[in-house]
This record gives structure tokens, C-alpha cells and sequence, in this order.
């Protein structure tokens, strides 16, 4: 929140490494550098960080879990368990706290699924993990900013929330739905994959 | 970039009217505000806005604009006709701008497709615009952080782009091109849509 601090706090991937902070809020990052343009001049360009997000597939038998959350600012909407991974470098780590804060649920069975580094002004990576045959071990422990129900859903009903605009989740997974929906052999594969071959 | 300018400017919509712009870019703003949570405690909330985005899809004939892009700091990229609307609040005039600065092109029969509002923690909203029947009037006038050729493409590679990792736009346009893809009815009219009815 001071704009003074750490002036030498070096980039994350996607912003060149000359790129000075020029900004620390509670989330996000603000970063300039001084460009080269096509003419010869220089130009003040901007980037802006945040930390990575994780997002995880927990399945449970043949259901996969979803929540059904609102937050102090925000309506109901519905979502993969997910978090704000600001605790650690160990993404694994972070998906499984996130998880079972929100859930109460565990998994001996992870694997990482994909990344998402988006290439634009906002570097803000996202990290799937899939949690198979995971099972109920404790309370939820929300914080004082949650209200979150579980609910187990089936995979139709999974890809029938990319037309749902209360489904809270990174548009990249809405394409990964919609793709899924449209190919009967992609979609048995990520079956396997979630349950894990079931 | 000075964190006490306009501490009284008003924030858009989708934060909250009590936020406070912490900080102020070349392209992004910084809002915080105090938020009430559900235990009665607050926490400072954040969320950051920028200039709203158009994009233009522009017909010649039975074909398409597109952009192949660089900039100093990218790659080369597939675009449609975009840019930032940071020069007037009419949301027409700044697609007609754009689009006949990047390509040269005109059209006298303009319709908006339809706008995005994202409802996360980035206020960026988007703003599509079709430009039927494109006549070329004059030779692009690119700035010094732009090189762009032009190309005619026809609907079905338009819908091929959205496998495309450089093709440059936002994710829910992809989406987009996944439904048209899946639903033969839609695909046929949106053609109608952008060629108008030919």
C-alpha cells in the first residue's frame, strides 16, 4: 500500500525484469517499465500482478465437488474449491490447504492438471489440481470473508455450468467445458482422469 | 502515477461507491475500501479498473478483418480490430476510431454485438462492435507501438482461431466461437448477423 517500498522487488514471469514496482496493494502489484517503441521513443509501459490462483477438482465416488458461496461483496455464485495460493511457492501445498479449509475434505490422491500463465497486462497464473476419492475428515474452517455449502455434482451437470453466469471460475475453464462438450472422446478421457479410470 | 491524485474520483461500476483509488496508472487504477465481514470485522477489499476495450468485426464481402500484430514487448499475435477507449466515453466512436486508425477500413452500417461486464476483482469491460460492408478509405495510421497487417478470413477459420494461441482476444470471445461451433443454427446467424443477411 506505500508506493516508496521495495522499488527493487524484482518481477514475476511475464514482466520484463527492468520493470520497477511502482505500487503494493492488498492483492495486486503495479508495474512499470520504460519501452523502446518501433520509431526509437520510449514509452512508460504498465503490468499489473496478483498472486496465483489454485483451483481443484475434488471427486468423491462418481461426484465431483462444487460450492455454493457468497462473500461480504458478492452474491451467491458457484464455484470450484479455489484459493488465493499467497502462503507458499508449493502450489500442491496451497491447493491442498485451500481445499480442506473450504471443503473439510482430503485426498491421497493428487495429481496437477494444467496452468494457466495468461499473457496479457495481468499476470495472474492459475493452477488446476485433480483430488480423487477424497473423503470427508473435518469441519470446514472458513475465515470471517466465506460462506460456502458443498455439493456433490455429476460430470454432465459440471459441463452444463459453463452456461451458468454464477459459475465463478476462470473463462479458460469455461472453453475447457464447452470443448469437452463437444468431443464425446475428450470428455470420456477427462472422466478417466478425474476418477481416475472408475 | 501519484497515489494522492483524485483520492475523490468516483469509482465505475462494480466497486463499491465508498472505494477510494489508492493508486492511478498509465493504464490501471488501485480501489480499496473497508469491508464489513460476516463476524462484523472489516478487512480492506481491493479491486483495480482500466479503460474499457473495443473490438471490431469487420466484414468485406463474405470475408473477415483480421490483424497479424506485433508490439515492442510481444510477440507477433492474431487480433481482431481492438483497442483502448480511453479518448471519449462514446463507446461507437471509439470502435470507429480504432478500427479505421489499425486498418484503414470504413462502413456505414455499424451494430453493437453486444458488451462484457467482468464481475471480478478486474473492471475491464469489453465492448463488441460489427462493421458490415467495409470499404478501404485510407492508409492505417499506426502509432509507434504498432505494426499491423491486415487479412481476409473467412467465417470458418474465424471459428478455427479459437484453437489458436496467438490469437489475441479476450476468453470469453472464445467461448464464443466454441458455441457457434457446436450449434450449426447459431453459427448460421451470427453469418447473417455480420454479413448482413447475404
Amino acid at each position: 500500500m506505500n508506493a516508496d517500498k521495495d522499488k527493487n522487488a524484482k518481477p514475476p514471469a511475464g514482466i520484463p525484469s527492468q520493470a520497477r514496482r511502482v505500487f503494493s496493494g492488498v492483492i495486486y502489484d503495479v508495474w512499470q517499465w520504460e519501452q523502446e517503441m518501433y520509431d526509437g521513443t520510449t514509452a512508460t509501459f504498465e503490468k499489473i500482478s496478483r498472486p496465483d490462483t489454485v483451483e481443484i477438482i475434488g471427486t468423491v465416488g462418481d461426484k465431483i465437488i462444487l460450492e455454493e458461496q457468497t462473500q461480504p461483496d458478492r452474491d451467491l455464485c458457484l464455484s470450484l474449491p479455489s484459493g488465493r495460493a499467497d502462503q507458499s511457492e508449493d502450489m500442491l501445498a496451497e491447493a491442498k490447504r485451500e481445499f480442506l479449509e473450504e471443503t473439510g475434505y482430503e485426498s491421497d490422491d493428487w495429481l496437477h492438471w494444467k496452468s494457466i500463465y495468461p499473457t496479457g497486462k495481468v499476470i495472474h497464473p492459475w493452477h488446476f489440481y485433480i483430488a480423487r476419492d477424497c473423503r470427508l475428515t473435518s469441519v470446514p474452517s472458513l475465515d470471517s470473508g466465506e460462506k460456502i455449502t458443498v455439493k456433490l455434482i455429476t460430470m454432465d451437470e459440471l459441463l452444463t455450468l459453463a452456461d451458468e453466469p454464477r459459475f465463478w471460475v476462470g473463462a479458460q475453464f469455461i472453453s475447457d467445458l464447452l470443448r469437452l462438450r463437444a468431443d464425446e472422446r475428450k470428455k470420456e478421457e477427462f472422466r478417466r482422469l478425474i476418477f481416475g479410470g472408475k
